[in-house]
């Protein structure tokens, strides 16, 4: 055996939340969406043929590409697409965050940002939430390699407002503001309009939470043209063939269909606001969430007790042991009527047998 | 405008081959399957359900893992999966050329792998074939980084003999040796038996060509456990989520229909043969390929010329300026008997009209 390990970029393996698959389960751990994609989803699978699979897809993803520009009103030189916003973000900190300075995002956030900055040698600093689990704006206008963020955060479902964002960026022209969009379809407003303002400005969004499509890892980008075209060279550059056949099609026919997405995310919606009140009554504790999932903690019994016998019960939510500060909170993903219902009075069994 | 592009990571844009999609054209380009794929694919394809495609992906891609491990007669913990062999290349690049020292490949090969090199800051040293084509083993004994190198090579076709990658092997145990076995269905020998004796050896595969789906992006590579295991450190902290709901089922499906595969694998090379005489007839030279293509160049025409002609008859063939020694060459994909009586009656009037 040779020495070859010693040149091996060696990483603390990030482990992917748990995807379980049981009959019957209540599945509120990874913030899906609890209702099908669009029937438009199915048809353009079902018009998928043959001899289409055996050929290159088009690398430029331009039937994607062209259906998301119409639908956000914007020109397909705007928009940039990957695997999941995931390999987006990737493609992103590889991109634009090439500085000596770090790069700057909150402490409680979404758990893959330090992950990237390890993994590609990135300097980055975070910055504390205030006790409100809302992000300090103040804190993001030191000298920076680039400003990262989710709106609304993850997980606490915490949303800043679009004048803060605004400040943000503006006081951030000499490095590249990307604002992480994945749950913004759920009543926030987004920062999208700002490209046309901000040169600087990159706007991330998923089809995995709104669309209903996170079996199809599909994630989008926007900003100028300039900023598209540089993603684009490194991507080109990494893998250009990314997105496949059925994704394009699936993607596209999923994005076409407003009316289908409006019913969902307002059904999303209600679910949502007649959960937080149930749970508050049951002594839950949370800030308002503008997401598809409550952050929550009960003020008397532990997280880890709950999401124990809830998962007793084939329901799964998710737990996050770090940072320590919201280590008894649970991240409830907001399912149909029906499954709310079912967890609700297990939990409400579960908090009476305490 | 702010300073933020001085933080850009800038590579020189890779431009993926052309992708033309012309009513009745003859595409002979990209070395794509001239086969749909296996029938068991559209029939994985009208098993997915709407509900399916709302959740995320197994991120370990069982289904697929296993199916290719059963298939190979391997241990899944020896298999890793990727979006394309592009996908899987990146991430062997990025996760085991990390040394000083300079990864080692030829000067004529597949185009990407300086492409990757350059973006992910990696030194590396060409290594000129010889007159035949033919890689000199000789020269992967120097002090190295990593070596790798196409068998098949592309896009020359010629084939190292399993003997020769053995020796390359032994003299590098201290760096990953990375053996790209796009084509080595057409009529190579695989190395894949020789992971179980080396340790350092990783086998990379695609299912874009023999298995006919280049539109679903799948790769996969063989190694043993330890290997596989630093490979998923690095993708699980790039992006955990790539092969989507139905790559994983149609990969699965593919895989498993060896007889289908083996019988268009049969024909395309019985093709080839044919093709290879009749090229040879018309004044073509070419060293023998082993793969799916032909990298032929004519005794008194020129490639462009002949490029341009056949695009005018709708028939695409693929032509590489760079290095000067092979722009004379044309890479001719194998299509099917029919497309090839076509092509080469079109390429018999163009040579005949000089």
């Amino acid at each position: 055996m040779g020495n070859w390990e010693e040149n091996v970029r060696k990483v603390v393996p990030y482990v992917p939340g748990e995807q379980p698959n049981k009959p019957g389960m209540i599945k509120l751990n990874t913030n899906e969406n609890p209702y099908p994609p669009s029937p438009a989803v199915m048809k353009a699978l079902g018009e998928i043929r043959a001899d289409g699979l055996r050929r290159y897809p088009d690398p430029s993803s331009k039937i994607l590409i062209d259906a998301i520009a119409e639908s956000y009103g914007i020109d397909p030189n705007q928009v940039f697409v990957g695997v999941g916003s995931d390999d987006v973000l990737a493609m992103t900190f590889m991109t634009f965050f090439n500085s000596n300075r770090p790069v700057l995002f909150p402490d409680i956030t979404y758990s893959f940002y330090d992950v990237w900055a390890d993994l590609l040698r990135i300097p980055y600093e975070i910055q504390a939430l205030d006790e409100q689990f809302c992000i300090c704006k103040e804190d993001y206008k030191k000298k920076n390699g680039g400003v990262i963020f989710p709106n609304p955060n993850a997980p606490t479902g915490v949303l800043l407002e679009l004048g803060d964002i605004e400040e943000i960026i503006q006081a951030n022209r000499d490095v590249v503001v990307v604002i992480d969009e994945a749950y913004i379809d759920f009543g926030g407003e987004s920062a999208l309009p700002l490209i046309e303002k901000y040169d600087n400005l990159l706007v991330v969004q998923t089809f995995s939470k709104s669309r209903a499509l996170a079996g199809m890892r599909i994630g989008c980008a926007f900003g100028q043209p300039m900023l598209i075209k540089y993603l684009n060279d490194v991507k080109y550059s990494f893998n250009s063939y990314t997105m496949d056949e059925t994704a394009l099609a699936i993607g596209a026919a999923a994005v076409r269909d407003k009316a289908y997405y409006k019913e969902t995310v307002k059904k999303i919606v209600a679910t949502r606001e007649w959960v937080k009140k149930e749970l508050r009554e049951m002594g839950f504790v949370f800030e308002d969430s503008m997401s598809n999932f409550i952050f929550a903690a009960h003020t008397s019994v532990r997280a880890q007790y709950i999401l124990e016998e809830l998962r007793k019960n084939n329901i799964y939510v998710r737990h996050f042991h770090k940072p320590i500060r919201i280590s008894n909170y649970l991240r409830i993903t907001i399912g149909t009527d029906d499954e709310m219902k079912k967890f609700l009075k297990t939990l409400k069994n579960i908090l009476e047998k305490r």
